[in-house]
């Protein structure tokens, strides 16, 4: 991976981390322990739907303050789905980003909130965003509203909880994951495309698709390296889909088979960019660093 | 009141839940439980944020199919709010609407998981609205927004968890209920004003010093209710505010002052309408209507 690559990610992730911090209300304001925990639950992260919407941009030929509204948002997204996520009645997790989850580190009731708040932010910072015309904001929030609801995110979540103790078959499996972090990456995809004035229909296809690969993909790793990452790498517990007894791409594919899935679907992601010829190295980029990450 | 007004009540209820019907995902779509737990939730209620957009409608002159999507939106906020509130890390209630809640009925992570779907799905519904132009639903995505976050609903909760036990002062226990309940009531007011193209500035002054009355008024009503009121007539448990230690009206003020000032609200409320002249009745029914109820 190029140094000039590595440089921009930097350059992003501090984009995001800015607009992250004005979008968000400042830790002291009323009421201010539910504040200081939205910015607690909104630290550190990969930032990856946040990158996947920015390199989607700059393939598209779009300034980069057209990202920033919808790169907050689905952060905010994500950040409140960990929070929620992390709870005693869901995964019970303790851990979170190396750090404690948000109802260890403040309590149950707070987290709650938090997940709850950041959520209507998420909208919020969507139908606010001036930098955008009202047709792209509305596209937006469309595309954020269906992916992260229960037809997307949550329901995904909804059908992992139930399957627990059970075997799922492969399609099952996929299914489940299409929805509860597949949509949510395709969303970043396609909001970038919604900015996009001068979209053709071969472009918005082969980033959707670009999309749903990724996000299978990734979902496929995230199962290797729940088996194969030591805690302290992961900043999140290990082990925990054998302990929880979840049906994971290695428990039903094995882990070889599971790895070698992985991976084609990385080649493939990268080979859908093609039409986008000298300006498809952002996302490219993307596919080896995602590919490439031990936590 | 008119017979005339209770028939009109009644034609806005079922109107709102045939378009809630049309909003939310089928009891049998995929995830099944999932969905048939959203509908549970967002049964039965009295519906009044409804209640006040249409009758906001009415007083500005507007076509009922315009205010749908705004009156299903704030209903699914207040139903995802309901089930959060209910928790057994928050308020942890048994009961309501005179049934199980949801996490009695079903258990606390499809709970968790109802209420961020029903969120998503309120931001979704105004989004999706085609009955509306766009900038007016990009506004009332906006208020909505602004109106449920930290800086509203949320936040008053969160206030008001961290306040059991101890003892407001009256402008604090004002600042609470001004966020946790007066904002998204006050929220039906303006929404309506969004979907108005000929609003004058006096005319949204007045509905919003309206919403803001009634807002407070139905506060003080509640905590009330919460000591006079039977469990049976309330649909939910009575007298909590005292075993929780709240700080309330009647606690702060003495019940007699409370209801009299309730009564001042109320009175305020009809006398800032004025301006609308005969327009106006809608609006001053649902005063009386908020005013009379026992539950």
């Amino acid at each position: 991976m190029s140094i000039d690559f590595s440089h921009r990610l930097e350059f992003y992730r501090r984009r995001l981390q800015a607009a992250l911090d004005r979008c968000l209300p400042p830790a002291d304001a009323y009421p201010a322990r539910l504040h200081e925990a939205m910015r607690y639950s909104c630290d550190g992260g990969k930032r990856l739907r946040a990158l996947l919407i920015y390199g989607a941009g700059e393939v598209l030929g779009l300034p980069a303050d057209a990202l920033d509204a919808p790169a907050c948002a689905i952060e905010l997204i994500h950040a409140y789905s960990l929070v929620h996520d992390d709870l005693p009645a869901m995964d019970d997790d303790d851990l979170r980003r190396g750090r404690p989850t948000c109802h260890r580190q403040y309590d149950e009731a707070t987290a709650i909130l938090v997940g709850d708040a950041l959520q209507a932010l998420a909208f919020g910072v969507l139908a606010h965003a001036e930098a955008l015309p009202e047709g792209a904001r509305l596209k937006m929030i469309q595309r954020l509203a269906d992916a992260s609801g229960s037809r997307g995110m949550v329901g995904g979540q909804a059908v992992d909880l139930a399957s627990e103790g059970q075997t799922l078959s492969l399609p099952e499996l996929e299914s489940l994951h299409i929805h509860k972090t597949g949509a949510l990456i395709r969303a970043c995809l396609l909001m970038a495309c919604d900015a996009s004035p001068e979209l053709t229909p071969d472009q918005q296809y082969a980033l959707d698709r670009y999309g749903k690969l990724i996000g299978l993909a990734y979902q496929i790793q995230d199962d290797v390296l729940d088996i194969e990452g030591a805690a302290g790498e992961l900043g999140k517990t290990a082990g925990k889909d054998l302990v929880a007894q979840k049906s994971t791409y290695p428990a039903v594919m094995g882990l070889q088979a599971a790895k070698q899935r992985a991976i084609e679907l990385f080649d493939e992601a990268r080979a859908v960019l093609a039409p986008f010829g000298d300006r498809a190295p952002p996302l490219l980029w993307l596919a080896d660093h995602i590919q490439g990450r031990r936590h």
